[in-house]
């Protein structure tokens, strides 16, 4: 295991009924500014919620963030918080929405240009305190530092992290989850499983509980993740999932083992391009990824095979082939399209992509091998 | 799933030589007073490690804080800590001292009777911050609020929790436990194991991620701890146990499951009646409990029989015989006892046990059961 450190100041508040809880969350005497996204939460109930817990409290709404959420978005509300002095953020929605307000939070008391805090991580010396009502297990934002977000101008999809974005509190109701799309509901899922094998599907490091809570997520999101498609308003399910998807990114499997963020960044820049969501880039590049790093991922492949989908015969060569192949299997179960074709798009987008990598450079894949691995996802 | 409500604000510093890192951890400008127990800390190496990175700080010591802290002696600390005017306390060694040192926090500036944060669970309105160095895993102590008092002059050894004394960090270096004394190492394995146990061997509640994460703790124990007595300068084996150790009872695998701590509530009577080790008890209450409570346990028993022990073969009633024998075994096979009998205790014991749950009351466990469960177990 190598050395780590480990924080995570996030307060959880999980269950039914929980929204009524922020209003002992926030400060008394802040001046809040509730942040969304298109407005789903004004038809599934969440909105009201939101408002009936904020009674006494000075409150404002900015709206409109969009599905990654873009800088120039982001520097509205920055402009309206200055105006209106805003206190508090409650973020109110999916990954994007407070990975938006993350930015907003980061940027309010920025010297310089905000967008340096993500081009160049520009360290961010104070931020404003943020609340989340979570709506949409996937992205693990909700207890964690990161967030990432697009600059519609020059297509960039890029990410940044800092210790005073760790929200304050996050509620997880998983009944705000069952008004979902189904497109959404699938993505989730897969952006889960991913963030689990970023950090797991990587040389072994002598660390066997990082690898059994890793596994331990990806079978509950194999288990109850199509239960979320077939039954969506099974509570037992949504709760299972929403945790699962908060666990899978909170930094606790990270822990002491080495991470390899390849497909997340080949996927970004095929979102911030080609507009796929987030979910299904990563369906589509990281059985790719895989095959290209093979060697270094080989072991991993093997005991995830074994251990998470049961593959147990055959060779070593052919039962890593195989648990790549269950993978793609299992999203395209949750009805993820897993091919570039399958989203219109052909080998001429490939170039453009490594470019990218060939100019800003990556600690974990050249240029040669982001073609390697797109060129098998035709 | 049960809701829930999940914060633990504790800076986890793992790995080797991480000992140094303290001197960036504690305020500038505090005075530090170091707790410890009976010395071990001055001949393995840690005191001098400790010592070194506290250069430049004000601080002094207090040690002889015993196994299963005593009451006394940690308000001989609190005499200390006003008379000197220490503002930050860095407990060094293992789950007693940091037990010990988290109600001398809380009872520095407590008004009234320290003892009532014990005995009546008086609400804790300030503690002084603490740092811990653990070199002994066992109790989780390390990142939790929790702690467990003895006091001598009446026989009791009872907890209490306060959010305000979580560490504010706390140092895991696997290296300061290749000196541990065999019985110490396998009675820290017993009470992680036994962590897991109760919060996980209850009757089911659909959380299926939260039984996997219990399941990965209790197989790593099971796969490293014999290895740390066998091989006890492994550093791999000595991470793996300790960071499963904190991960029994960080409150993570708890979160919207019911909990019963039947186990540790007898065990803590046999320690403060009749002196065994904290992990001897509990290795020898166990299985007393999980017969006498089979029917609520029954199902939880039967998945740990099948997912941590293999036992699938046999008619549901035997497997769950199967599974708490293999519980037995294992900790058998650590060199830890399992019958009060083995320990010089008769049946005799029994009554003044089961008259301390019959005066007190229990939210699991009605007198009769204890007796019930003691009595299989002379």
């Amino acid at each position: 295991m190598e050395n780590f450190s480990y924080l995570n100041p996030v307060k959880i508040i999980f269950g039914r009924q929980t929204i009524a809880k922020l209003t002992n969350e926030i400060p008394s005497g802040a001046k809040v500014l509730v942040t969304y996204g298109g407005g789903s939460i004004k038809k599934n109930g969440v909105y009201e919620q939101v408002k009936a817990s904020l009674t006494g409290f000075d409150w404002l709404e900015f709206g409109g963030i969009e599905p990654n959420p873009r800088y120039e978005t982001c520097m509205k509300a920055v402009e309206l918080i200055r105006k209106e002095k805003v206190t508090f953020l409650l973020a109110v929605g999916g990954g994007s929405v407070a990975d938006g307000t993350k930015l907003i939070a980061a940027a309010v008391n920025f010297e310089g240009n905000p967008w340096d805090i993500i081009a160049r991580h520009a360290p961010v010396a104070s931020a404003l305190p943020i609340g989340v009502v979570l709506t949409l297990p996937a992205t693990g934002t909700e207890m964690n530092g990161n967030s990432v977000i697009t600059r519609a101008a020059t297509q960039e999809k890029l990410s940044f992290s800092s210790p005073l974005v760790y929200p304050k509190f996050s509620i997880l109701d998983p009944e705000t989850t069952y008004s979902l799309p189904p497109r959404q509901v699938s993505n989730g899922v897969v952006d889960a499983f991913v963030h689990v094998a970023e950090q797991y599907i990587n040389p072994p490091a002598s660390a066997p509980l990082q690898d059994y809570y890793a596994e331990s997520i990806l079978k509950v999101l194999i288990e109850e993740g199509p239960k979320a498609l077939s039954a969506p308003n099974d509570y037992s399910v949504r709760a299972n999932v929403m945790w699962a998807a908060t666990m899978a990114l909170n930094g606790l499997i990270g822990c002491g083992v080495p991470q390899d963020w390849s497909t997340h960044d080949i996927g970004h820049e095929l979102t911030a391009l080609h507009g796929l969501d987030h979910g299904q880039t990563l369906a589509v590049v990281m059985p790719g990824v895989w095959r290209t790093l093979r060697a270094q991922k080989f072991e991993k492949l093997l005991q995830m095979g074994k251990r998470v989908f049961g593959i147990t015969n055959g060779a070593p060569e052919a039962r890593v082939e195989a648990a790549i192949d269950a993978t793609e299997n299992f999203f395209r179960s949750l009805g993820t399209k897993t091919r570039l074709s399958e989203y219109g798009l052909d080998a001429s987008i490939i170039e453009p992509v490594a470019q990218r990598f060939a100019v800003r450079g990556h600690a974990f894949i050249t240029a040669d091998m982001v073609r390697e691995a797109l060129r098998q996802r035709v």
